[in-house]
């Protein structure tokens, strides 16, 4: 089996894309962050998915970028915007992707894994320059400048499966794997008990996806 | 003044980066890692160069990479080499440059310096694929495309005035710019009060280094 790396946020998207990696027989290495973002229940969410999943090994790596701030997600002063927005959101975090890709070339390179994946989406979150396919194709030509796999003549591939699909077509692949989106968190801003506002952006467009896929969102909403 | 974000090992060649930088005129914000390595000498040089330097600010930013291993500097089961090696040292850490570029372009974006400083050198360091040219100029693309900046017209530049210097250039350099090497740690595996073995590949390349300089090596070795 090939190995791979799947960055797993406890989100939607990224649930989605391990099902999928899983689903094109890869033997996956999960790697979740706890990078100072404003909970820590997206992190309960991914260990849950990726034991569901039956990764090989699921691993989360403290990183504070609340160090830096800069974004609604790490400064607690900034608040979450609860309407739609123009431009780059504030919740947009710094070079996070840049970051998180990163760590997970280091990890793929010390496994011998030439496979990446991340759950991006350009659709939805278009206003994030990060998750853009041009960033992606990018990073990969950095990953194979920047490690010894790249210099001794391996390729490294970033998977980016949702690239370009609508929420609702993310949730339908994902529910024809058998995906439990109970298990998923994609709120900025939940309540202690997991419940999501269903206002924030993300909850937003997660609500219309379920919606427009025909299917129920699992999610209990405060 | 314009500001710019130096990555500050705590090494001879970070620091007469920084000290390039100063001379330049750049307000500088320093930036170092605790990132698993042996040994955390080499961050309190860090911290005495960075306030010998005037530096605006220096922050220590804790990554364990030692997570993942795959290295001499991150995992003691791997033996320091004390002789010349072939092709790419054990000393290697997997994209330990592609992951310092990242945080220090999340931190620059964050202050919204459009500047990085990279002591990175490929003359006496030529087994590190992430000390190459090629590699800091695709990371410079990266940039670019990454972040809320790049998007909106800045252009971020990767500055790297040692990259093609001998040691002894690098020397004569820092000497000229009143730098005291004093600070400066380069050995793998320094004893308990700071010595240095002279052994290892960084040790002796800056004992040539002064010696080819004409110039007193200030570090005790054990």
């Amino acid at each position: 089996m090939t190995i791979c790396v799947v960055l797993l946020s406890g989100g939607l998207d990224s649930a989605t894309t391990l099902a999928i990696a899983n689903d094109q027989g890869f033997e996956c290495y999960a790697l979740s962050f706890f990078y100072g973002q404003r909970h820590s229940i997206e992190l309960e969410a991914a260990r849950k998915i990726a034991s569901s999943a039956s990764v090989k090994e699921h691993r989360v790596i403290n990183i504070d970028l609340s160090e830096f701030g800069g974004s609604a997600l790490t400064d607690h002063e900034i608040k979450v915007p609860e309407g739609p927005t123009m431009g780059i959101p504030v919740t947009y975090v710094p070079a996070r992707n840049t970051v998180f890709l990163s760590l997970g070339l280091a990890w793929a390179e010390v496994l011998g894994a030439c496979d990446l994946f991340i759950g991006v989406n350009a659709v939805d979150y278009s206003g994030y320059p990060d998750c853009r396919e041009e960033f992606i194709r990018e990073f990969e030509k950095l990953a194979n400048l920047a490690t010894r796999a790249g210099v001794e003549g391996s390729r490294f591939t970033v998977h980016t499966p949702l690239i370009e699909l609508p929420k609702a077509d993310i949730i339908r692949k994902g529910l024809q794997l058998g995906l439990d989106y109970r298990n998923t968190v994609s709120c900025y801003q939940p309540n202690d008990v997991g419940a999501a506002c269903g206002r924030c952006d993300s909850c937003r467009i997660r609500k219309e996806g379920f919606q427009s896929a025909g299917a129920v969102d699992p999610t209990p909403y405060y």
